[in-house]
């Protein structure tokens, strides 16, 4: 078996949107060795580092360790990818040269189907992934507003969590990151969809509304619960038991978020990609391969796919 | 029972909007004995009359006789209610006057539940609706554009065509309306929704798209042929047949109207009342209280329905 995991990693973190930013300073704060490889905005993270401000703390970290290409890093013990799985494409580049026999890739990809692809370039057996219920925004490069720091479950692609797993989790929890590992990263999957699918995509197509005005509208907030079941339903087909309880609170903690721009929603209007595929279209394509019908999913996923059609062609970034 | 219709019935028509106007000018060039009822833009119509133009002809009415208050009109042989449903509270006015013992009182008005407030003030037993399948457009007080003429239907309220409503589809076939009296006037309308929820509801709430745009769009064509399924089934649950090669007609229809902006997309885009209820809501509690689910189309009017509430206030009209 593989080698333990080391009590100073060697970390790579692919892309410095929001979540790579955030949970790197939180690393790079706690005098973890992080390598941080990202093409827009590199200049900027340079010569100015990252800021972070939380509801309770600000994070100015001055220099950065950040490169423009994989060669530069070389072999970690840990790569955290943290780009948008629309722009998966570059893993394939990205990826191997961060690659050394024992090394953990762990995706904080959002959806279904984002550990296939690495997967598929790294093995099987090396992937992990976050779920990460994090609320924040990169207002600059560099620059993140987190309005709630929340927490992160992580799991092995495919199998229970071993020993690596549970050090990794140890590791973001010493960092100052809330964090779990669990044994079914698929069934956290479906559970992170239960808030996603309804509130980021109910806050493209109703005319790019809040959280706090989705839930003060009685048809939308119906809606809502009903695709949250259709969820529920279809995570039952594969064995995942969602309980209702769990619906209630995704209300409640969202009531508790006031006028939440989910973050979708500031990719859609900010002519970002949008993870359409692995939010909206591959739960669609799981539940009908298992002959559970999603009706309003699949509305959901036609109507917004429709919007970023019709939308001006998208700026790339990671 | 009721005397014969009359050879040259006094005819009121309420509204003097893209329909009014249409319906009515076709009834004066033809010598027809017409009064018109409008609120908004009497002073244009009493200055400039009515200019209808076809895809054949043009027809310009320089005089037509314009009242402001029913009073002025009194009783006719035939009322033809031509505003919204949406502004039907001024029907409890507008309607008593122009009654005599044997009025007939047609209504214009789309979707569902458009007979029953009309019958609560003038009496079930003579009223009657018609549904229109026709393409125009006012562009300006007294102005139609008309894309296609189409044909009209009609039917008596809650009971088969008797020899009063055969004599007023003769009397519509005289003025150039192609019309047909039929005996089941709720099978007709669930008919029309076929086209109105999938075509008006998804323009409106896909970003505003004309049909070319929605049939163009894989998700959207399949979106709107599940739509019709839904009405299908619950038009069934009234006993009201509707064979699958309607579906398929209004598909080959509407890839021949080109880029089309579907009337309510019209109203919406120009702040003016939508047909909420009659289209979306009504259908959807009507199939409900039969129990057949109708996940799609209730979503849909939710969805409309929040479009609406984001609106500014509405401007309204007749």
């Amino acid at each position: 078996m593989s080698s333990p995991f080391p009590a100073k990693p060697r970390i790579a973190i692919i892309g410095a949107g929001a979540l790579g930013c955030y949970y790197g300073a939180r690393l790079v704060k706690a005098g973890e060795d992080v390598h941080f490889l990202a093409r827009t905005g590199r200049a900027a993270l340079m010569a100015r580092g990252i800021r972070i401000k939380t509801p309770t703390e600000r994070i100015h970290l001055r220099k950065v360790q950040v490169y423009g290409s994989p060669a530069e890093i070389g072999p970690c013990d840990l790569v955290i990818i943290a780009i948008k799985a629309t722009a998966n494409d570059v893993l394939k580049t990205l990826l191997p040269p961060l690659l050394g026999p024992d090394t953990m890739v762990l995706t904080l990809q959002n959806g279904l189907g984002v550990e296939e692809p690495v997967a598929d370039i790294a093995g099987a057996n090396r992937v992990l992934g976050a779920i990460c219920y994090i609320g924040c925004m990169r207002t600059a490069p560099g620059v993140v507003e987190c309005s709630f720091p929340g927490l992160m479950t992580i799991g092995k692609f495919g199998k229970p969590a071993g020993d690596r797993t549970q050090a990794l989790a140890a590791l973001w929890r010493r960092v100052g990151v809330k964090c779990e590992a669990l044994d079914n990263l698929e069934a956290q999957r479906w559970h992170k969809l239960v808030w996603n699918v309804p509130f980021n995509g109910l806050a493209i197509i109703a005319g790019g509304i809040t959280t706090d005005v989705l839930l003060a509208d009685e048809g939308l907030r119906t809606l809502a619960r009903r695709l949250m079941e259709e969820i529920v339903e279809a995570a039952a087909k594969f064995g995942h038991e969602i309980p209702r309880s769990f619906l209630d609170l995704q209300f409640e903690r969202t009531a508790k978020m006031g006028a939440y721009r989910p973050s979708s929603l500031i990719d859609f209007a900010e002519g970002r990609d949008v993870e359409l595929e692995e939010i909206w279209g591959e739960p669609v394509r799981r539940a009908k391969s298992v002959g559970e019908p999603v009706p309003r999913l699949e509305m959901l996923y036609w109507l917004i796919k429709r919007m970023l059609a019709a939308r001006k062609p998208a700026k790339k970034g990671r």
